[in-house]
């Protein structure tokens, strides 16, 4: 299966990378990005892709790409959904779709009619660890879910720069724990209510945004939720699930890079977390690629569909909106 | 110190066993019960006390009760309080005070114009697991607190009768974890946002109380938290408490009765939690009587404090009409 | 019950606290000890032990007294042994009974002819954590056992003082693992064999002891083991037990005084392990002496019978010569 | 770097499918077994292997090849290691070298005298729960190593023929823990006592092997240390290490697949280790690989030497001869 990447950031070069070391099933044939510098070239060149380029439109032109993977900045991915859509590609779009759930109404609504598959760079569905958390709840064995809890945490915040285009905590970071959530959960949410503080970096604040937020959910089936989020934990990035139910609880353990465990006179310490997400969730990426290539190749619906890119998005309308009126918000209000 | 107990139900007889077993400082002299039966005067006469009577309003008359032990409902405690203190005797007072703040505040004036001292049975203070978590933040080990989180969940829900007298979940359950959450973060509740289900039992629900509860909390310092509650863990008490600051996060795991693990073909398993609260805090009760003695003995300030009667019902009465009336609700709107 | 104890030093101490505060059971009457000194007399006054001397003798012509703990230096205790016995007495017994295979039989042949009971100190067993282990593989929960392992490590040599006259570590420390490992096993020892090192102060060695050493066991019913001790783990008491079996395996954890974890920048760390010896076993201490109290009042077999005063040091006699002789040892060679 | 396999078993499969996988830097070119079926031919072809073939000896004619991967039963690695290192082929052996010390040494010779590079397959080096422990003590986090520990044990016992052929337990199994133990301990090894039994299969008993050993070592530093080996744990894969040193100690935990844990009424467990051992040491394989390619390319010294083939069957001889002649045995007994 040949594909094409549009956008060759951080996130589009991890993909190449796993891609080419771990996804036999796919070959990238193009690699665009209108910004792409010579240092960005470089390192593409490296993993042995054909062709590198300025120009987007050519992917969609190009009748041997079958499937195209939307790295770039949010603001343009609902454009090249409708793009690729329109050619009849298959496609893999990182989240969220877009802050605009008007236009993310629109690619799902492009999407649809031409037919094609899109799948949603939700990676964490493919940790081990978590994946581990959501077979025990699918297999009965914590009965009916009652609470879940998720701790999600960063090692630093991003840039302001960032902040400022990304839509904020829910739409940036939050949006993996929204969708884990109702992933967990097995239904959809109805409301939300969002309490933020800005106690890291007043920087963050002066952009209408929080850098910590615990957000509160009710869900269809009448279960509840909480969602912690902070944008600086020192140790390490720091994730963590819990669901309780009525016949038990699961949860698991962050991921630390190894067992061991050192006894001295003053502490008795194991290892530090990952202080970098593509360590943390190398693996992941890579089933998350697998996965994609796998439903394409065999027709089949991806394991995060394009549905999956509305949900989150709604919930974290709402949770901004929250935030702001001081006040519970049902997802109604905001779709 | 001779102290006299009012109440020979179940957590009156807790204390009458511990301070028998561990509390050397101090010497039960009556325990009073207007519904003193056959079966509690024989348990009581088991630990050696020499007074067991129905007759309360002597404790307040003899002269040699120094202290006085309040163990009994919930709607009986202001008025032995006013009487103690009225007759000079050292208070300690099962959590909570009052469901009625205006009754709690009577209560607290009249201890404070009598000058005698005033402990509630906020036990969990004294666990030793707890205090671990506790002496991490105060002694500067995580930094300024950001986010604090409480799970909570008893193995099995109380008595329909019970939860009709007892205010519901946020006075007879969560109250212990508002008084912990208060502890951990070093200042006072400014607002809070309930949400509950009733998941377990229906009829807990038909006497308006709920039995799942997520509430988040803001602080006068910034600190956001999260207390959740569920009346029934099957695999026993849960009860875990997390601190996430700047420098870093302190967590303790849920107390279980030994380290051992069993390996076997199926699973790798180790010791259910503790399926009993006396089991659990054995100990902390006694550290608790024994705080209370030393306090009363050296004429210093308790561990806890009168103050700390007031301000968990505060916040339970604000996650009550939060819940009633969908909306977050300040500590000032209740006071 | 009335009982007396012989020696005031480190480990009469500990048996007297303990007893006065969880052993009500048990009364001591006489604290008898040649070498008593002002100190030590306050210290035993301050538990109100009414009858604090220097006259051992005289213990054995009290007849209230129904029990003697003797507690005083290993190469006193068979003398001790058989005067309690001539006088009816029964005995409780600090470890070692002896050095001496030969006194150690004698002893316990005045005993069975006196008819008393008489309960050896190996406090271990009544350690939770420890019974946890024991209990998982009386209940077949791991099949036979195929492998037994101990490691068990102290905070800090004793003094040199101490070395010279224990018998060095396999009478004054493995011992407690000796005996501990024919408890897991539910049978004895047929042969040892020993290799150990000066690892930690050359000053034992000059003393011909060692002070790291394992020890490795063959048993009765074909299973092997292995115990290892050193004399000196930076990071404080260091005990925990596996035994692998043919349907799993159990061990347990090394006990920590709380489960509270602390995640910082540099390091995740959980508490030290116990210091001091009697932090760790408190409750071991308290319930070794319950169990004492109930085998004399009801005239039941103790929970470590005479003959656990016997094997011990058998395998501590094969582990010496072992290790001298640079070869296996059965316990028939030292029997 | 192109390279040769012998030997189209189990192992050798494992290696193909690794390096296929993780390993961009080394090309396989020829896969040969004189024993090659269509089964194993339709296997590796499917990694696009060009050349399958049953004749051995046209690898060593074959200018291309640089280097050659012995994975052949280990009656053959002797011979193979000769005619490779005569042809001026790299060499990684798989373990062990062969039974028999001299044939070792002669292959050894062979290969400074060839000038050519040789690892030999000691995978668990490369395991990263195994490698964070030997970091710990290079990086002197523990102090002088006193006691050394390995407990290791297998799902399952080979099959008779197996065991018949590969040496018994301490040339096929405990080869590992020999390798690991001097690579921790940094060191060799001067003298070994082994202490071993038939517990799982008589048969395994019948070929004159054990199947449940201990075998304890003395360092040339003066350490000590034992490693248990059993054939069967019902649970899995069970491989820690433990180092206890003049400064502390470190250990690691078995791996297991993820950190969920699920609570229930009836007991808290989680993940069962690893039961395959190609999924426990995925990563292992595949570094190991990537390390003996590195060292080939950069003409560098291998992490793991030609020496390393040596000790760990030293070792193996002096434990089989000390069950054999029931005493410790010296390791310069059996050069």
């Amino acid at each position: 299966m040949k594909a094409a990447i549009i956008g060759a950031g951080r996130i589009g070069r991890v993909h190449i990378a796993n891609i080419s070391a771990g996804v036999p099933e796919m070959e990238i044939k193009i690699v665009a990005d209108p910004y792409m510098d010579k240092e960005g070239e470089a390192f593409i060149k490296g993993y042995g892709v054909p062709v590198i380029t300025k120009d987007v439109e050519g992917i969609f032109a190009d009748s041997e790409v079958e499937a195209v993977l939307i790295c770039s900045s949010t603001d343009t991915h609902t454009d090249y959904i409708l793009k690729a859509a329109a050619a009849g590609k298959h496609i893999f779009c990182e989240k969220p779709v877009d802050h605009d759930v008007h236009r993310v109404r629109l690619a799902l609504d492009a999407v649809k009619k031409a037919g094609v598959k899109m799948q949603i760079g939700f990676v964490r569905r493919f940790d081990h660890n978590h994946r581990a958390v959501y077979d025990a709840v699918r297999e009965g064995k914590i009965g009916t879910p009652h609470i879940l809890r998720i701790s999600s945490r960063d090692p630093e915040p991003p840039t302001i720069e960032y902040v400022r285009s990304s839509g904020g905590i829910f739409y940036d970071m939050m949006i993996h724990d929204f969708d884990m959530i109702r992933f967990l959960a097995g239904c959809e949410v109805t409301e939300v209510y969002a309490n933020g503080a800005v106690l890291i970096d007043p920087a963050i604040g002066a952009e209408g945004d929080v850098d910590t937020a615990i957000v509160t959910l009710t869900f269809e089936n009448g279960a509840i939720g909480v969602i912690d989020n902070s944008r600086q934990a020192v140790y390490g990035y720091d994730q963590r699930l819990e669901v309780f139910g009525s016949e038990g609880a699961v949860r698991n353990e962050n991921d630390i890079p190894n067992t061991a465990v050192i006894s001295r006179a003053d502490c008795t310490f194991f290892g530090t977390p990952y202080q970098i997400m593509w360590d943390r969730y190398t693996q992941a990426f890579i089933d998350e690629m697998r996965a994609f290539a796998h439903a394409v190749i065999n027709d089949e619906v991806p394991q995060v569909t394009d549905l999956d890119g509305l949900y989150p998005v709604l919930m974290a309308a709402a949770a901004s909106r929250s935030l702001k009126e001081l006040r519970p918000v049902k997802i109604t209000e905001v779709e």
